[in-house]
């Protein structure tokens, strides 16, 4: 086999994605690899020829610790749709140039859908021209919507973090002794995982949120009101939870119905910010209660400060069981957690014909969604390993060090 | 002196109010005070008699370790001016009944501006009054804009977090090889210390924000304009961070030059959100950038789980320091931060005449904001001490811990 591997990062950041990186890296070292190269910005970088030898950066083990706990993607990402190869052979040969110019034996690419449809490819053209050359897929994504693996890493530190500070304002909402409707909104065009977590904060100490709407389950503004209106009878202060990516019975996004929906993002994909927004608005002048909405944003992602333990354990092994695949002769496979209990939790890795997953989406079992409004008990079981245990950030001079790619 | 005390907590919460309640507590206990109690939601609660033992809630030390780890105000807040003697004798009366009913010898308010005018205002009719009723005041706001004392307890914790999710933000803005613009929006409608502390973020990890506006300085979108095409002149990615109080020359919010200004909220502030969205698309359509604006919102004064461990202990020793100087007869004063020293850092506390600070507003001086869009080195020595150290949460089940009054 030929002697450097090479590792990308693609799609969204996740706060654990570079412990993945850190798996990859790590485990090829251990099993011989000469030079680990990374690529700048995915396979679009690579394209360009845009790549770097991790050893220059990731040498001293101090520097792996540091990259386990920075958040985004320490490589930079990015979002490219591989086209067919009927369509543009010639970029599959450009690319294989490199990779046998760079004397590649096995490709990593962490990252989502997307991406995985990219080692799919990659790996179907590698067959057909008989070329050598291993890939296999990390997972991630903190939407948690891929096939075949129990659940992705970079959820169960979203969920964390969604789960804590959603405690965090609901023990704020309580400050005044008034009525007042808060709107969480939280991450999740097509899928559910995420705004599910903010069910994770109620417990003995916390009352928990009232609602959760979810994108699987269809949208009423007026049922959502009466909900409200309701709940205040029993209630002064009032916490709801939606994805940013619920939307009506007929299809419209909930963003779309406020007046000022944002422009589509540098992908073309609908901006969907403005959801909460929307409905505290509708909240304040049809019930005319205090109502506010809070965006948790892109620290859903980026909140590595915050991340689980757990997920990144599990983030770095699938990292490090991609390479051990490879080096024992898989490709065109992507690494999932199979979950073998969850009392005790216990969770190990597996390799997928990568086919079964890549373009598919896993959204949350209508079974998993209580009334429309809730997550049910099940739901609640599959979640609460994943967001065990913590990371602790290297504190220098009181905030959380990380490296960078200069 | 009467064997009871009493403490309320007034105004927005903060990370560490809770440790300025959790000191009063301790040191009333250990100076002999028989019962302490709370005001719920502060001295409107008081007004309708809603007060509660603390005994009842923080006897076991353990609670009080929640205490000082629980977000937002245990024991309910209000934003309540008391009205003028001359005006309303009646208020003073009835308050001074249920003092004297309740065997209270010492009132403790741990608050900001309009916190300490009602100390002012109650310790200068109980000396009008010869009541022996003591009043001291214990500082708490995050906006760091109270005269008299080095900085305020609250003001750490939040600068922290700040500063802590910025850099996670700016380690995000660098993922894809685009050009794009951050805004940041951060709290401060008349004080940038918070803001100000966006530059915290800077250091041999973390290029930094590349423009900092504060309330203090005129902010002009045009200039805003020309600043940003010009840096993105030299750097794909530009960060910038900006007070939501910020106000042209003429003296309108940047917020209100948005389409959808927002209502006023339940005490008649204009709500100031906003700003920063408005900024992202001024970006995006007169320079043509991706932008996005990122609302740092109520989880600066609410992410206890960030909280400075010098704020913490600061925040306790001011709520400490209030009882001392009340059991020492002291009276119509708040408790002050005096820095000794910054390097090392070094700072004690100290009574001050409430009519000194009530009322008032420290702004930050002109001569820490440098070119209209950034701060000093001066400014980051005084903020940097404040940030440092942790206050780990109790995690359980994988989530911060809290308590709560039922």
């Amino acid at each position: 086999m030929a002697k450097n591997v090479i590792v990308g990062q693609s799609g969204g950041p996740t706060a654990v994605i570079n412990a993945s990186l850190a798996g990859v890296y790590e485990t090829a070292k251990a099993l011989g690899a000469d030079t680990v190269y990374g690529m700048r910005y995915g396979v679009q970088g690579l394209l360009a020829g845009k790549v770097v030898a991790l050893d220059d950066y990731l040498a001293d083990p101090l520097q792996l610790e540091l990259l386990q706990r920075t958040p985004s993607s320490f490589l930079g990402s990015c979002r490219f749709k591989l086209p067919d190869v009927t369509v543009q052979p010639e970029i599959y040969r450009q690319l294989f140039d490199v990779l046998e110019r760079l004397d590649i034996g096995c490709f990593f690419y962490i990252g989502g859908n997307d991406s995985m449809d990219t080692i799919c490819k990659l790996s179907d053209y590698a067959r057909d021209i008989h070329s050598p050359i291993r890939f296999v897929g990390v997972p991630k994504t903190i939407d948690n919507d891929l096939e075949a693996t129990d659940h992705t890493p970079g959820y169960g530190s979203a969920a964390k973090y969604i789960a804590t500070v959603t405690k965090e304002v609901i023990r704020d909402s309580l400050v005044y002794d008034l009525q007042s409707v808060t709107v969480l909104e939280i991450m999740g065009r097509n899928a559910g995982w995420l705004a599910a977590s903010a069910a994770l904060a109620k417990g003995p100490d916390c009352e928990g949120v009232d609602f959760i709407y979810l994108p699987e389950a269809p949208f009423e503004v007026e049922d959502f009101l009466q909900q409200v209106a309701l709940r205040q009878r029993s209630k002064s202060n009032v916490v709801v939870a939606v994805s940013e990516g619920i939307r009506t019975g007929s299809g419209t996004y909930v963003a779309e119905l406020g007046a000022q929906l944002g422009p589509q993002d540098a992908f073309g994909h609908k901006i969907l910010t403005g959801t909460a927004r929307y409905l505290a608005e509708q909240v304040s002048s049809r019930l005319g209660t205090k109502a506010r909405a809070i965006e948790f944003s892109t620290l859903q992602r980026c909140g590595s400060h915050m991340a689980s333990r757990v997920d990144s354990t599990e983030a770095h092994a699938a990292g490090a069981a991609a390479v051990r695949a490879a080096y024992e002769g898989h490709t065109g496979e992507m690494i999932c957690l199979v979950r073998r209990s969850s009392l005790p939790y216990q969770c190990v890795t597996h390799p997928v014909d990568i086919h079964a997953i890549a373009n598919r989406e896993k959204k949350v079992p209508a079974e998993w969604i209580a009334g429309g409004c809730g997550v049910t008990e099940d739901l609640l079981a599959y979640m609460r390993p994943l967001v065990q245990g913590e990371l602790q950030p290297i504190q220098v001079q009181g905030l959380p060090r990380h490296i960078f790619l200069s």
